[in-house]
């Protein structure tokens, strides 16, 4: 069935205005009766959902009680960014809606091209949570990343994992410079189903500051292997490694017995 | 230093003309006495070059002598990609170089959109085959890994695997309706060294006969989770996969005791 992101999800009958009304009329082309499911990327819940009315500029939606949505990230799982050129980050908040990665957060770095304001930083956040929103329904997940705004690396380091519990979090910053492999450290840290948090640096790659302030952060610094990769290749490579790995963990809660009806 | 991929590379002085002289006068912007590194992308040797003479339409080179490619792919490694729209297949050809891909297969499956007669197959062969050479020239990978021109999926199934050891290999094809997961017998093939064949359809999929014949075939059928990737993310999050978990494989061979000098 069509699927859609729905801000503020709530059961009951509701007129919706503005890109979401083009969205359901325009891009879905939904018609008076058509039935969809309606989903929160920022909760997780979902419903059913009938068309009441079209109008030109609103649409009448009827949603039915909220559910929680079957297909979640199993992993607390976090992607800096450096912030890269065109649309490079455009494609690595889609790649890292796919496969499940709960947070990304685009950092500015030193060697970053492209320079933001506080203006343009706020729309970029926007555009990129429209990109996981979209993302999100045309996989078929039941959730959208987190996005923050773009932030300084040093602040990125620091926000990407939660104060009070940051010992039980795994952090690997990617460097090509780097020797050692992510492969034993993330192997561990998946297995203890520990919370996991990825930083990569934007085209020019990472400085030696920025490596270093990783470093005493906390964060293994950790190689990819002989050669260097795109910087719009790693969260796929690297989320895709974490993705092809839960298909070996246990599930992290038993599934809930299933409401027939 | 610059890297620049030599198709039938050898030893010696030698006048380089067509698109090979366009690239390193125009591209790369070489300049007499300039050197650089020259591979070849088929044979993954590579030699000291040094820029001899430039010409409008040519340009001479001296080689040093050939050596062996340092950053080569560790595994025997196959992509068959159901063909897909736009310039979706570009971009797995570049992930899949990266990723470490040693073949390529572009495969028409009956829900490929796109329809290729036999030239059109071919200049698509072609064009893939340059990007595979920029892409590793770019990430500094050593080979670039073999393009075949198009063929219908059950030619590419057979394909994928040398006829003589096809025992050895390890094949996987990609179905989201599967519900048995890639990781434990992916793991299980990395962890013996085994070569290895990956298969994923186009936008639409792969039809029910396409995955029965890869399955009588001697393809594994596994999946990649609870929700749907887009054709053109498969190839970096599975490749990506096989890079990171090969960083815990024990090494294939031991590395050669190093001539210095």
């Amino acid at each position: 069935m069509t699927r859609a992101p729905i801000p503020d999800l709530a059961p009951g009958e509701r007129r919706l205005e503005g890109a979401v009304a083009h969205y359901l009329a325009r891009v879905l082309r939904l018609r008076a009766g058509d039935a969809f499911v309606a989903f929160d990327p920022a909760t997780a819940r979902e419903a059913t959902a009938v068309t009441v009315w079209i109008d030109p500029d609103s649409i009448t939606v009827r949603f039915g009680p909220l559910r929680d949505g079957l297909a979640r990230a199993a992993h607390e799982l976090t992607w800096i960014q450096g912030l890269a050129k065109a649309d490079k980050c455009d494609a690595v908040v889609r790649d890292a809606t796919e496969l499940g990665a709960a947070r990304v957060l685009v950092a500015f770095t030193r060697r970053s091209v492209v320079k933001l304001d506080a203006a343009r930083a706020s729309e970029r956040q926007a555009r990129w949570a429209r990109i996981a929103s979209e993302a999100a329904r045309q996989c078929g997940r039941s959730e959208a990343p987190l996005i923050d705004v773009p932030c300084p690396w040093s602040e990125a380091l620091a926000r990407a994992v939660d104060a009070d519990r940051a010992r039980e979090w795994a952090r690997f910053c990617l460097w090509e410079q780097a020797t050692d492999p992510l492969a034993p450290p993330l192997f561990e840290a998946l297995q203890r189903g520990a919370p996991i948090a990825f930083a990569c640096g934007a085209e020019g790659g990472l400085d030696l500051g920025e490596v270093d302030e990783a470093r005493s952060g906390g964060w293994l610094v950790v190689s990819l292997g002989p050669w260097v990769l795109r910087t719009e290749t790693v969260a796929a490579a690297v989320l895709g490694a974490v993705r092809v790995w839960g298909g070996l963990a246990p599930p992290q809660t038993p599934p809930p017995s299933s409401d027939s009806g």
